[in-house]
């Protein structure tokens, strides 16, 4: 579900990195733990969750909050602090009272840390107009000849407002609450209902929650050009072409499959993304991934429907 | 949050027990459990969460699963197992194949059970159309003399669809995905700021994100029958009247304040929400409830605002 939500946010920055910030508004500790690597393994470029990236392996970023800022006497004080504890890459927050001025400041500090050897990484701005701030701020560092110093944009992103973000000056994005929460569809409908059992197979038939009856099997079909057309749902004893889905990973309580580790799942998911046809990966996407119940389902599901209704 | 959005849905149900039935769809397992306590503080009558339940001495409360009766060879079987092992006020689930058929092979046991002294308390629906689904049901139970037997809802129940079902035939309602997650708001907008250290208040000033600064306390006002009319937003040093919200509950790394039980704790939450004037309570209200701040914190965000202002 995260993973989901997560590269739809990746696909809408277009290349620019996007970095998980959702820690404090996770539903719970594990939730954004499980929810930090599965948006690392959508696409993100890191988290800022300490756990998360010690514990899975995901590269760590972050920045400083404006109560650093607000526990010095005034901004320029704070900027100096934090790069001189972390000369190596930082990024500074430049609008904890006004975003032109946090600029200058941050110029100030990035011109005395070239003069020790050191480089701004990038300047984080947390307040809308996220668009004009990042024109206005991209041009203050210009002309203070900083054009290496990235602008990375915060402040409740979601895919829609990091496209309506394309064209201005933004080179990096963090992403918090929107994603790790999932909104606005924060639960999958999934259950579990029996298929099949010892007796063979099992249907439930009230209105409008009928479940395909038996074991299954997924079969994926591609197009001329190799991409994604459609998925067939069919009975594991039928014999389709396309390429399973499915693959055993325990057999008898034992695990008969490699464990993978994040970086290449994180791998073989963009790459699967990448098989997805570009009309269908937009954020605004209105054309529907087919999935088409095989002959022999649909004809297992009308018999069994006959057979278990109206008991 | 998560208290907010049970105690709507408990005002909905007007006076019939709610169950907490989210485990399977929160946002992890610390989610699921802190998520049942809010739950109950707020008015729900129980929790189908059996760890929450023995931690937090929440009442329990549950019925079985589609995939229990498609375990058996028909319906009736699986109704007469469960209240074998079950016989103390079970509750059955009549709408695997189909609810009237349902209902009826429970009120079969229904009388089974009457017979060895025992009572069925409840048959639960989980499928639209709920309310001429519970019509029709009461209709059958009622045929066989069953008017004790309640009926329990299920099926991505909120606030709005418990209402839609008043006038109807429930009698009691369990709640999962909407509540546990919140839907549609899965997170609060609460931030840490710094308001005050040695130095003295703080402010933060960037454009729509204005902090309020200084130590604080927040006043009550109630009107004339004794219900809250508004609260005062004021700085600690302040003398305002009305109730003080804030207290001590920890000082110098103690407890100062006793631990109270969650029954306590709901208690109180009840009877504060009882205090809420009837047109704010009611879950399409679009009357705000007033927090303003006080003249002294006012004039020191302005005197802040003007100290720290484009530095």
């Amino acid at each position: 579900m995260i993973a989901s939500k997560a590269n739809r946010i990746v696909n809408a920055a277009r290349g620019a990195p996007v970095i998980e910030f959702g820690l404090r508004r996770a539903q719970g500790e594990d939730a954004a733990l499980l929810g930090a690597r599965a948006s690392y393994i959508a696409g993100f470029s890191g988290t800022s969750n300490v756990k998360a990236g010690i514990e899975f392996d995901i590269p760590l970023s972050g920045t400083h909050a404006h109560s650093f800022v607000m526990s010095f006497k005034d901004e320029l004080s704070a900027f100096r602090a934090y790069a001189k504890t972390f000369p190596n890459n930082p990024t500074l927050l430049i609008d904890t009272y006004d975003v032109e001025q946090g600029a200058r400041n941050a110029a100030i500090v990035a011109h005395e840390l070239q003069e020790k050897g050191f480089k701004l990484k990038a300047v984080r701005i947390d307040s809308d107009p996220l668009a004009e701030n990042s024109d206005l701020v991209r041009k203050i560092l210009d002309e203070e000849n900083l054009q290496y110093v990235g602008i990375f944009a915060t402040n409740d992103l979601n895919e829609y407002k990091i496209n309506s973000l394309q064209g201005h000056h933004v080179s990096g994005y963090g992403v918090g609450t929107e994603n790790i929460t999932c909104k606005p569809v924060s639960a999958i409908s999934g259950v579990y209902k029996l298929v099949e059992d010892e007796d063979g197979a099992k249907i439930k038939l009230s209105k409008c929650k009928k479940t395909y009856p038996g074991k299954k099997q997924v079969y994926r079909i591609f197009d001329a050009d190799g991409l994604f057309d459609h998925d067939i749902l069919a009975l594991e004893s039928e014999t389709i072409e396309g390429a399973p889905l499915l693959e055993k990973v325990v057999e008898n309580g034992i695990r008969v499959s490699p464990r993978r580790s994040v970086h290449e799942i994180r791998d073989y998911a963009l790459h699967q993304v990448s098989l997805l046809p570009e009309e269908k990966r937009s954020i605004d996407s209105q054309s529907k991934y087919e999935t088409i119940p095989s002959a022999g389902l649909v004809a297992l599901t009308e018999s069994l429907s006959k057979q278990f209704g109206g008991q």
